[in-house]
């Protein structure tokens, strides 16, 4: 009997149901425009990007804690679905939170008990955005589709005809929160492309 | 100036270019079968195992530094393609081998030097397969497929008319070497499915 506690097949049930994160598809291209971003391969590029852009974080963030938050931080949506940022209202926040308080609880509540909890703190820490491993992650969470929407010419802002002050408020105010150096060096190119 | 010394626009071009992981194709397909799993999002999907089977790891691994080298494991396949693990021979070996050195060194080259020089460490350690977090990682690598395969109802092994000893000599050994739990898990479940 190799696994009598059963915990490898809960983990691996798990690991064969978050899988399905990459076939939720979201409003940014892939750099080269040929198609939308999956979840599953932009929690990764996101993991990367706090790899290597961890001197930018504040003082006291821990890089493999918030690597490890935005490893896990989309799986929610393949129960609740990706809305984008530009399409989001208020009423909808609301039910989006609770969407994904839902799929929470049902996705991590498939790993051994211990886990299950551990994974679903690290996901209401990164959601709730106040400490400051939490706070740097939703920076880059916001940093990085302007990157791509930059390089594909256009992506999600020409999909929601976004302005510069809409995206100031629902992108450049988390970046500047968490990773101002970030902001800085990309508002002058967002600028230059929206006018 | 926001970024004086050049550092942060090297980084970006770094994340630039790594994101093209994701326009590479593997041999084997996502879960539910509907088209190949590509480079970037396996990335994510074993690092998520490396964080989910951390308990399964020999004693001494740092389940952060896997994650780290699982992440950019595969970027230099931007260059070098991905070579699926029944198609390699033995003189095809040493051709990937020398075109991955290449790629490494132009694609981790974009970062700034140190951290050019630490990243290609890391992913040279990875290579090796001989420190235990590298052998660790390694083993999930191979791990992770049977899995896939499995879910998709025969994926790589299909295309490449995969027998039991052959998989067994390519995926098993290396398995059994960093994770033993895991091989004595899945190996019945693909000896079942193979016959």
């Amino acid at each position: 009997m190799s696994d009598p506690d059963g915990r490898l097949d809960a983990q691996m049930t798990f690991l064969g149901e978050a899988e399905k994160l990459r076939t939720v598809l979201r409003a940014t291209p892939i750099g080269d425009g040929s198609r939308p971003e999956n979840s599953g391969e932009h929690s990764w590029h996101l993991a990367l990007y706090a790899l290597v852009l961890a001197e930018h974080a504040p003082a006291g963030v821990a890089i493999d804690r918030v690597i490890r938050m935005l490893l896990i931080h989309d799986i929610v949506e393949i129960d609740a679905g990706d809305v984008p940022i530009y399409a989001q209202t208020a009423e909808g926040q609301a039910l989006t939170d609770a969407a994904e308080q839902a799929a929470a609880a049902r996705i991590f509540g498939l790993l051994p008990d211990d886990q299950a909890e551990e994974m679903l703190a690290l996901w209401q820490e990164f959601e709730a955005a106040e400490t400051p491993d939490a706070v740097f992650a939703k920076s880059l969470d916001r940093f990085q589709p302007p990157n791509l929407n930059l390089a594909s010419g256009g992506g999600s802002w020409t999909t929601y005809s976004v302005t510069f002050d809409v995206l100031d408020q629902r992108v450049g105010r988390p970046v500047r929160r968490g990773a101002p150096a970030l902001w800085d060096w990309i508002a002058p190119k967002i600028r230059a492309f929206l006018g």
